[in-house]
């Protein structure tokens, strides 16, 4: 599904950019690149430095002299810019564009994803050419985004869209959540050692005291395994007092 | 809002990583940044290169010696890394960790964002300083992520959850989206014109051609405007047939 998308890079400037921007795109699961009219030529070593091994497990970069021949076998384009430039045209956030990628996904179109150049961005003529354009909301004061970055906002917002592992999940590695009734056997003893210990001093507070603490510590949530190391700190700190 | 989060890069190795990630914070929004133990000494004169004026624009960057001091005042702490290490804890994806950091900020903590070294990450003994885990989730087959990649994209995540602006606007300038009556105008015209210039050959299909026209002009959803340069190219082309 993502080898639908391609991402064009229009008049790139810095070869370190693009390296950077196939790195970026391949964390994220692209494969396809393309350079319209690159300023210092192609294949460029300082985007091999750069991509840290990402060209090799890419599709070969192919490189267009014109925005139209890159996008010549699209059926879907995307436009970056940082202004919409009067056009009249949908203008999306990263995530404000999913609907519409994930339709023409559906529909098995092929997807192209513009990005400007790092002094100019897209020119207006070039941003004509796309069904909508993505403008990525950042601080006013500081919005001059690195090419690299744009590329993984996009990328990354793209495949979380069609990521389908869970968005959180508790990691308790070969144990179980205690169950209330461990807990609860955990927690008496806990009291005993506490009690036993002389921290009740006031036998009118002890219940609210009691109250509050299984409160503190039914909030831990803890393993089975943890339970039991809980145990054994009760025992160590039990020694030699009863 | 913004301001309740510190970011926080711990052991740090190259200074244009730590520049680029306050780059990439402050397009975000994000102006607190916290270095522990950064391995070439701070303040960094590549750090300050890859910054693009970061720095001047953010709280002056603090400098701790231990993981411990640097989350010392805050409240709520997650920590990135590419494995759970065996810990139990919650593992969250940059949007899964948004509603427990959208409650920590409800409930007006300060939140800090831990991000480890390029060359191993966090250690499982900084992991457990935190209250839950995020993994972004990767390209398996090529998951080294830069280091102001990552500062990005979380940072990028929790900014755009907070974004109140619109998702997805139609950019139209001056001019309003042309009623469906003008549009229709416009359409009788144009059909005259075709009519005129001998397009339905045959009497029989005409309607059917004419709706399929319809149907396709009604895509565009054209402006006032655009719908009165249409007419003037209707005009242009249809001078001297009559």
């Amino acid at each position: 599904m993502l080898d639908n998308f391609q991402f064009i890079l229009v008049r790139p400037q810095m070869g370190e950019n693009i390296g950077a921007s196939a790195r970026a795109m391949l964390n994220c699961g692209f494969r396809n690149l393309r350079l319209v009219d690159p300023r210092d030529g192609w294949p460029n070593d300082r985007a091999d430095v750069m991509a840290a091994g990402a060209f090799e497990e890419m599709s070969p970069v192919d490189v267009f002299e014109t925005l139209e021949a890159a996008v010549a076998d699209c059926h879907f384009v995307l436009a970056t810019t940082a202004r919409p430039h009067n056009l009249v045209k949908h203008i999306y956030t990263p995530e404000g564009a999913l609907p519409p990628i994930h339709q023409a996904l559906k529909d098995g179109q092929r997807i192209a994803m513009l990005f400007g150049s790092e002094r100019v961005g897209l020119y207006s003529e070039e941003l004509a050419f796309a069904q909508g354009l993505i403008t990525i909301p950042l601080n006013p004061a500081f919005s001059s985004l690195n090419l690299a970055q744009a590329v993984m906002i996009v990328a990354y917002q793209i495949a979380a869209s069609l990521h389908t592992g869970e968005k959180s999940l508790l990691n308790k590695g070969k144990t179980d959540i205690a169950t209330q009734e461990e807990f609860e056997q955990f927690f008496k003893r806990f009291e005993a050692a506490v009690d036993a210990a002389g921290f009740f001093a006031s036998p009118d507070m002890k219940p609210t005291t009691v109250k509050n603490l299984r409160s503190l510590l039914a909030r831990v949530t803890p393993t089975t395994q943890e339970l039991q190391t809980l145990h054994g700190i009760v025992t160590a700190l039990s020694k030699g007092r009863a």
